[in-house]
């Protein structure tokens, strides 16, 4: 925000604007009734970790699917560079056919991300993705050769050179990915950077309520989270108490609602924001991310906290309106076309 | 037709309707602009054969991609088989993370695949498909382990079992396909079956003109063909020359031709069929696939050329509705609301 963090847009020594770090997936995307989630005992609207025997199975079990890159950190850097921003990555991929897949399609927006494949290991993490006639999107994710990211995969000076360093909360199923978190954050905060934090999901808040307090007491600055998640977090719905909790602890809270739109809560005011209208809702898969890529090109350019949310509601109604967590238009003009830039 | 394939209808014996043979593909769909066809000397609306080091290198200048199961006979099938059809498909997948994908998208539609995949071999088979800003797609096809199909491969047991036996024209790119495609034809037309077949490309016919006139005059029974194809096949684009030489070599000749609708050629009739409306034709991936589904679903349950052909219509216009070769809507209930069935 302009008013409340002065530093951003002035950090003219960044090579990067963001890079995030996160779970290197490929998105299996299949249209399913309700009765399959039923019967399959998935609970809907949220991410359950499977092992590969499971993601085997369930996959047998789905209808015809559609193989796209995703990723949370990932779909977010993705649409940061498809609107003209300078985005780098660190996930872990395996040396195979998903893999490739996924290298080429980030690699195509223009995001640089140099992270080495895994030789040899577990293969390219998948998540399957159902979804129901509702629009909305319920995950299973095996994580595959991501587990086996670790600090030293990280690249120190990607992270000391970008604005903002992303880091999406389902790194912290695992361990070594927390270690990576951890040393990652250690890394931005070191150089001066910012540091912001996506919750991912409120079954991942439930599971790591207390290191994601302490994280985001000690070194993270913007925190992304949906109702559900800053409701886990807090183990609270009282949004004066949510606002106090985030002020006393970061610089900015930002809190998606779905179709009400979002909360921006900043030091000195909380802000409210409109989802941006959507013709058709088809597939939710990935509002979060696409809202998160949306506020961050806003708040790394010193835009308001008002221009940031719009921009992240703009990015997140492209992203519903089709099937898949990446962007189908062309951001860049379509933020051009809505004079939000 | 009903009144000229009287015998269709009453094959009663078949554990088939149709059994589809052909190249075993993963398309890889990215929307392009124009002009990088044309900087990459790519020939718009066709299908270009590459090789693994040309697809390696297109790959890495195209946009971030889409993955969905295609190739040509396979999309027919698994169409077929949407809507309520039964079908079985033969093509060779290599023993990779794509084959995978393949197989398991046309088991899930309920498409009898049994061909065993190929082990230790190239890859499986990658459609790079350029869509451009007016609909249009542009194929180039690394057949990988496609062109290892081999007359040992045939289930002649389904394909007798079939009442048609579908062919595509792309087997006739290589030898060893070429060879298993004739091995097919022998075994169907064996067993009193129908053989049919589409040119799949109009390059392709130029390449294989002889062969495709010889195999049509000697067991082909339906012909389907673009107005590009069947122009190349006759060296004529006089449509009257073009109905007597249809009529001359085989039973059933349909020709697509776009927005215009199309065309049946039996020995008694020409029926014009017009093209279904739709709202935004979005990619023409699969038009023809999804017409030849349409049609022989029609054909193999007795169904009149003009009903034959409005079905195809109506599955054509569903598949350029939205990106990738196959079906996304329920076909079944598809055909039911447009009171076709």
């Amino acid at each position: 925000m302009s008013k409340d963090n002065p530093a951003a847009p002035e950090q003219d020594d960044a090579a990067y604007d963001i890079v995030g770090i996160g779970n290197a997936i490929v998105d299996v995307l299949s249209k399913t009734a309700e009765d399959f989630l039923k019967v399959n005992k998935i609970h809907k609207g949220t991410m359950t970790l499977i092992e590969a025997e499971q993601a085997d199975e369930l996959y047998s079990k789905m209808g015809p699917g559609m193989e796209m890159s995703g990723g949370s950190a990932a779909n977010t850097v993705a649409a940061f560079a498809g609107m003209g921003g300078r985005a780098g990555y660190i996930g872990k991929v395996s040396n195979d056919q998903l893999g490739k897949v996924f290298r080429h399609d980030i690699s195509a927006v223009g995001v640089s991300f140099d992270t080495p494949p895994l030789e040899d290991g577990p293969s390219t993490a998948r998540c399957l993705i159902l979804i129901t006639p509702d629009a909305q999107r319920t995950m299973c994710t095996y994580l595959g050769a991501c587990v086996w990211i670790a600090p030293s995969d990280l690249n120190a000076e990607m992270i000391k050179s970008a604005k903002v360093t992303y880091l999406e909360g389902y790194l912290f199923d695992r361990d070594r990915a927390k270690q990576t978190f951890r040393k990652a954050c250690e890394i931005a905060s070191g150089a001066g950077r910012k540091v912001s934090l996506t919750l991912s999901d409120p079954f991942c808040v439930d599971r790591h309520r207390d290191d994601f307090l302490d994280l985001i007491n000690d070194g993270v600055d913007i925190v992304f989270a949906n109702e559900a998640e800053i409701f886990k977090l807090y183990e609270t719905e009282d949004m004066n108490n949510i606002i106090h909790n985030l002020r006393e602890s970061c610089e900015t809270g930002v809190i998606t609602r779905s179709d009400k739109g979002s909360l921006i809560v900043t030091p000195t005011e909380v802000v409210e924001v409109a989802a941006e209208p959507v013709a058709e809702v088809v597939d939710t898969t990935g509002a979060g991310d696409m809202y998160a890529a949306g506020f961050l090109y806003g708040y790394t350019r010193g835009k308001s906290a008002a221009e940031c949310g719009r921009l992240g509601s703009i990015a997140a109604a492209e992203i519903i309106s089709h099937v898949g967590a990446r962007p189908q238009a062309n951001l860049q003009e379509l933020l051009k076309a809505k004079k939000a830039v």
